[in-house]
């Protein structure tokens, strides 16, 4: 089985090359990801400036390259210029920080797996919550679900976003969770700099909404690993009939 | 009424100018737009650098900012930072293009949208097809369905994207619409530099996907204006329960 992986913390980051080694003992793996940070780009693609690739590992299983560009960029060069084979499923991750909620608006690493469902391919976003080490018993599960995925499949137009908590092998087990609802409030912090003018930095604190028992944040808040399939369609299907009666004549 | 506008073609563009001059005889306005184009941005947010704001006009019912940032940024800077009300609509938009389908992931238009939306405000991205002028007719469409979001609301976690054909004051009307299916091909251009190196320039001819009669896609094709209304939670309710039954013991 041929496995794409990416992420958004860069091909050099901790997640994705742990990602790697552990998967390369099963399946044929090529990592495509950014050369430097990318997070928080969202499915940004870069249209305005020529991308390159370096290889920098190519053993019999496991071949390395990074790109100029950002995560969805990597998934698309990984199809069309990097793999002589399709893959069989694409992996964005492991993030550093779980992509809960309305984050995943935000998040490079789950754009990939976006990017890698528009393009047909069953892909899955895996994120670790910040500052914790990957167990044994998280990578036991990220196998698993790579062989569901490959025997089940995904319906067309789905990724799964996988968080995982910082339990160690005390995981209390796997949930299948909606998206929980996370805001920020607070969100900037004024400065000023040497020459007197005003700067922001971009802050936030989370504000607790109440979440429901099912959503990915209560999940991992009490000790699941959370698995959330995503959709690609953004119509609000519920709401067209309500828009019809509106008066719009001029 | 308190209108806040923001756009991903950045401050300078046509776009916004002309409609932020067309709405202040109707409404108060405050532009916070990227100070450079912003395409294909996606929900990129800027966490890693400092952003600054400039103010360039400060006329009565119309005053103008930009950022070093992105679209999702200045709507942000816009509600906690540069406004002294609330806005009571947020606009993003209009931008040199259509923003259709799948498309709407990657667009710097439609995210700045879903931010006014996450914070709680009615929000509406507006775009034009390309190299075309926006006409009167256009200009009072926009304004009725402005009214129409004040009289009647939107559902909360909910925007409205609004694409406008090239036909002039030949408009066939509105049409309440789903998001269809675009998908491209022959994704790369591979060129040698002048040192021998090869890059890649992410190019791509769009795939016309049979769409449905009610998808924004026909819609435009037929000569009408497309309202989408999009949601913002992610979650595929329909497959959660097929999940449930995958075998995910380790």
């Amino acid at each position: 089985m041929n496995v794409l992986l990416t992420n958004d913390d860069g091909v050099f980051s901790d997640g994705i090359n742990e990602l790697a080694v552990f998967l390369k003992d099963y399946y044929d793996v090529v990592v495509v990801a950014p050369d430097r940070e990318r997070s928080a780009v969202g499915h940004a693609i870069t249209m305005h400036k020529p991308l390159r690739i370096k290889k920098i590992k190519d053993d019999d299983r496991l071949k390395i390259f990074y790109a100029n560009g950002t995560p969805s960029d990597c998934v698309k060069l990984g199809i069309d210029v990097v793999m002589d084979k399709k893959p069989d499923i694409i992996i964005s991750g492991i993030n550093d920080g779980f992509n809960l909620g309305t984050d995943v608006l935000y998040s490079g690493t789950v754009s990939a797996a976006m990017e890698g469902a528009i393009n047909g391919y069953p892909s899955v976003a895996i994120s670790l919550e910040a500052e914790s080490k990957l167990s044994d018993k998280a990578m036991l599960y990220i196998r698993k679900l790579i062989d569901n995925v490959a025997r089940n499949g995904l319906p067309k137009n789905c990724l799964l976003n996988v968080n995982i908590p910082n339990v160690s092998d005390e995981f209390n087990g796997i949930k299948i969770t909606k998206l929980g609802q996370r805001n920020y409030t607070e969100n900037f912090t004024k400065r000023i700099d040497p020459r007197g003018r005003d700067y922001y930095w971009l802050a936030g604190k989370v504000l607790e909404n109440a979440n429901d028992e099912d959503s990915d944040i209560i999940a991992v808040k009490n000790g699941f690993i959370s698995i959330t399939p995503i959709q690609l369609d953004l119509t609000m299907y519920s709401f067209i009939d309500n828009l019809k009666n509106w008066d719009m004549s001029i």
